[in-house]
């Protein structure tokens, strides 16, 4: 998150329910993927990218690369805020994440995700971003 | 499982994991449909009619019914085994299930599921069982 | 939902996820759990027993039965309600569920789960509610 | 895989179910973690310290940080093996995981997971491996 530079960044609210913990009452490490997800969501939303936007693009963005630093575990009951960065974004997807508690703003987990964009008639991974995702970013740049 | 007559009757054994487990230390009430998949699945695969035969078959057979008795709780580090019956055919499909402790045999949890055909082309639902389920189940019948 | 006299009704909104969705583009038949939860949760806590409260009475409230049935998919993308509503309480809770789409209202699910009270100290499920949840639900009787 | 130098290293299979796959029919980056989980459980039951003999130990294994590179998607249907080497163990732990394609072998995936041992009575993290893991691993070193 320092050494990057954030083109966007945004933050949502998430409360980890029952079923995100384990036996030790914490968010299960292999349930965080769910909330960058949020996260991501939210960032490409505000872009006007989301799911629908990118299937009518014609591409998809599958992610390569993801991890994830625990600093602190997410207890039950507690709620937590998603920071969400771009960080990337001229040959590939870069996102920053970082999970705090939601009132003290104690962060607890540090994550990336990189994603690339697959044209999906010719199921080709491309090594430059495509002109669409340009042109959604343009106000932001 | 007592009242309907199973066609076909198979058992498959499991071990939850961790992560199906909840700060209760016992397996998650949400997470029991993963382990009866595992149970139709095997039977599916029994009658050659797994989810590849089905996709080319033409037809879907989503689930309109599901539902599900808690005897017991199923503890973190207990073994399990899942049987499975096909109990109707004719018009759509019901599988009744029984998830025992794999060394005591004790029954844990009662559940069932109905599914009905879809013609993936029309996406209509039929109320007759297709021939090709027929074809798949007469050696069993 | 039409037979049972609610004693308590709410509504909360949900928005199935990316990772809800399986191969067919619809939300699981096994994560639907994971809505019927968001709804029963905003009911404990608009009674003021949520899951701490919960904790600190001394009882677990286990799921015994869950059945649901899926009239409509809930595709990827689709918004949803989902209407809880307390219909017992005497003996055991029972929830009844309607999962409707956000838009058109037209329902998509109905669902219920039953619970039972545990004293957490001598593990006995009781057969009668404890006089805790009488007392929070009796300014809603 | 390549830099590290492996103590142990053991394969397990597993069979992505549909309730892995997401919309695209491939498994959701967000689920591997579950295939690690079934790889490290594996692991640390061969050298008798499985999650029951963890917490006898008194100690747990929280992971602290988690990273993935998906080379290659991982396709409904397809079987997979999940290689898991331990890497280091004298002042935390680290796996590093390869799954492959159990037909072609052609590897899908590259991962790894780092654990820090916690004192449960005074929740005070190791930065040294205790005795009782040192003991468990001296057969194999």
């Amino acid at each position: 998150m320092r050494t990057d530079r954030a083109i966007l960044r945004l933050s949502v609210e998430a409360r980890p329910q029952f079923y995100d913990c384990d036996p030790m009452g914490v968010v299960w490490h292999g349930n965080y993927p769910r909330f960058l997800e949020l996260g991501r969501v939210a960032m490409l939303e505000k872009i006007d990218y989301g799911y629908a936007a990118m299937s009518e693009s014609g591409y998809a963005w599958p992610v390569v690369d993801m991890g994830l630093k625990y600093a602190q575990p997410i207890r039950f009951g507690q709620k937590i805020e998603i920071e969400t960065a771009l960080v990337e974004w001229e040959n590939r997807l870069k996102f920053n994440f970082e999970i705090r508690d939601l009132e003290t703003r104690r962060r607890l987990t540090r994550a990336h995700s990189v994603h690339v964009a697959v044209d999906m008639k010719t199921e080709q991974m491309l090594w430059e971003t495509p002109p669409i995702l340009r042109k959604k970013l343009e106000p932001f740049l």
